[in-house]
């Protein structure tokens, strides 16, 4: 194979990969899809990813970039074989800038060791999706990756001022750099983040870090009501206090975490908030208070409170808990991210419970409700086909909830593989069409990650 | 004239103007250009406005989107004849949403009274460009307008949800909607933002409000070395304070103040730092302990602090005096925006400086030091060509310092008409082309704004 070869020549035979049990290993990603890639690549250099991609461009050949393979929504996989092009052995942070509170670095970088470094340092690098001990900032990026964070803190995109990135015909270009304010011409780097690798494979990242907040208290509040607690949620925000999460488990989430992983937290109970709030230690007491009150004001059965490091962690067990939990009930876990206005929490809610009984699945409610970002979860199996079915019924049902409501499809996961075929809902026909258009005014031959976002 | 009558059938024969008085009013901007449109029109409707787009389109007539004509790049001027769609007349604030913390407004809305009307309920939009009383959300979106307060809470971008907007082609679209988070395919709503009116009009849009600080706090530091005072910005940042506003004027710009506006400063100051702190009361009153010793620290001679509405005017009247005074010394006004990394300050003040001199130029250095964001301003007389020549030459050497010193042509006020000749330079000719297939795919007979961002 000729491919073979080329690739060889560019990145080493040592980093090309073709046999069936190596490519199998990048042929997966954080959903219950597998595809296999042709080859697979791990560059070793921002020179060798130009290389390939214009090789990949004159011969049409689909490039699949992909980081540690966490996503939830299928963007990385190599849905028409090609090349899975593998990113993780781009992992140096090129610089920590104190005085100018950003970070540089490459695609491979796992989010976690960043926070950790720049944490050491007294900055924050606030996007903390689940996997952050494993996934990386490349993948963080094209899936613009979120978190329980984000209800105060944003996304990922909120914290990239500039990329390097090569474009699907094979340039190296930049935008953005490391000034917090920058108009010049298109908000080209925002526009990449989120795009799913269609666009460009980002070589490096300029950061923004902001100070460490001084401060963190956690608050566990137990509600016998599910609406009680949605308005509790909605009353924290009407104070003022804009919470640094700000979690919300169903009844459901807590006897799966209770059964499944011992948790300490009562089985008749409707709905668990986890909520944080950071800052200068003074607020933070100022806001402990707000928020306390704002559960009791709404019938919290009890609220907790944690200061420690260990007693946060303790009311964070829980949370963690689910997916854990979840997994040992049936091997398939299909994680959604539909995402509504925080005042269609609740009634979000009670659709996804009525969603639950209609199709008769293992639907569990949890998520970042400050930001109407719930993960309604489905745990199935995938070798049972009438469950599936209505797994698939169920999902549909989800997405047109979401929209109903004001929301979207895609909260923090992306649109990947499997949200694609409803764009067309979301977004219109003529809306879907002026996406389409740039991408392909970008990418003419489309050989980067075909597939995703537009349903073929 | 075939247009004047079909436009005349679109908006009402009392919404055209083709008088050269009438056509005059809409000729200008912020900067001293000047460019009579063929027709001005003030649509009624989105309706309207998508029949006036498919006739231009199918016309291959010019359209100049325009709000309030403030902008300070010429990114609203009808340079090449055309018709200029002026969007003042949509100005509805079409709802105010509490419990999801959003606004929904019109394009023509003043950004001003927007926030006059949210900070009744405390909320708060935070973007503050020096034109707040009479410039329009829709002129804010386009150009991605910033102001004092982006270096705590970032710039309009930052606050946009969604958008409705209609194409180059006359398609109706909507981005993004209320919620927080959105990963739906592209991020058409900051591709939108900041795109200057070449890729779509804005007819809608969605922004997002934050809880109004609930104590604000401000402090007039007065140095005797320039160098010092950007040593004093560094210490704040580093001592974890993220202050809403911090501003900084050199010698020039003091001199001018007190020689014009009679402003109560030292004539041998250096610089001048306004520096204001937000939030609860208690969090606000140690920051403003650690601004103060930051700035002590470094000796400013003198620190006043201001908590009263009154006492706050009095400090910022001098920063206010600083373009009244400027027009006072000479008629043509050229207000750069050129950005750099904020420990970058320094150095380009430095280079600004030799600038001024070697151009024996009346250029004032001010701006929003915090964010590197500094606005040299030269004061020149149009008439007098050698002058003109020397500006041309200065503004320049301007960007060639911003981006030698890793920094942006623009901060918050666009490329438009005057900077587009030098996007090249920072962007690079694969880059400018990967910006300009953008645009070519979206408006495939250039009529949205031509002229703009690219240079012909």
């Amino acid at each position: 194979m000729a491919l073979l070869t080329q690739l060889g020549k560019i990145a080493g035979d040592h980093n090309v990969f073709s046999s069936r049990e190596e490519r199998f290993c990048y042929a997966y990603d954080g959903t219950y899809h597998l595809h296999l890639p042709d080859v697979v690549v791990k560059p070793q250099s921002v020179e060798q990813i130009v290389k390939i991609i214009k090789l990949a461009n004159d011969s049409g050949t689909p490039v699949f970039p992909r980081g540690a393979g966490t996503g939830l929504s299928g963007g990385s996989l190599p849905v028409r074989g090609g090349i899975a092009l593998v990113l993780t052995d781009l992992d140096r942070i090129l610089e920590i800038d104190d005085a100018n509170q950003v970070a540089v670095v490459e695609p491979g970088v796992i989010t976690g060791q960043l926070q950790a470094m720049v944490e050491e340092r007294g900055m924050f690098y606030p996007p903390d999706p689940g996997s952050l001990e494993v996934c990386t900032i490349g993948g963080n990026i094209a899936e613009c990756a979120g978190g329980p964070r984000g209800v105060k803190y944003g996304v990922t995109g909120d914290y990239v001022l500039g990329l390097e990135l090569v474009t699907p015909t094979g340039d190296l270009i930049h935008t953005g750099g490391k000034t917090i304010k920058n108009v010049t011409g298109y908000d080209l780097t925002r526009l990449m983040v989120g795009s799913e690798g269609t666009l460009g494979i980002v070589t490096k990242a300029i950061l923004r870090l902001i100070p460490l907040p001084k401060a963190v208290k956690t608050v566990l509040a137990v509600f016998n009501d599910l609406l009680q607690a949605s308005e509790a949620i909605l009353d924290v925000f009407r104070s003022g206090v804009t919470p640094a999460t700000m979690e919300i488990m169903d009844a459901e989430a807590i006897k799966c975490v209770i059964e499944q992983a011992g948790a300490q937290l009562p089985l008749d109970a409707e709905a668990i908030l986890l909520i944080e709030v950071d800052g200068l230690p003074s607020a933070v007491e100022e806001e402990l208070a707000a928020v306390a009150e704002s559960c009791l004001r709404h019938q919290a059965r009890s609220v907790e409170t944690a200061g420690t490091a260990e007693e946060r962690n303790l009311l964070w067990q829980a949370r963690r808990a689910i997916s854990p939990s979840l997994v040992k009930l049936k091997p398939t876990k299909i994680s959604e991210d539909a995402t509504v206005p925080r005042a269609q929490v609740p009634t979000m809610i009670r659709r996804l419970q009525h969603i639950r009984e209609k199709y008769s699945l293992n639907l569990v409610i949890f998520g970042h409700a400050g930001d109407g970002n719930l993960h309604p979860n489905i745990i199935a199996d995938e070798r049972d086909a009438g469950e599936m079915a209505r797994v698939e019924a169920a999902v549909g049902e989800i997405f047109q909830a979401a929209l109903e409501l004001g929301g979207t499809l895609s909260g923090e996961h992306g649109i990947g593989l499997m949200k694609a075929p409803y764009m067309l809902a979301e977004l219109g026909a003529p809306g879907l069409a002026y996406m389409r258009r740039i991408k392909q005014s970008l990418d003419p031959n489309n050989i980067l990650n075909p597939g995703k976002i537009f349903s073929s």
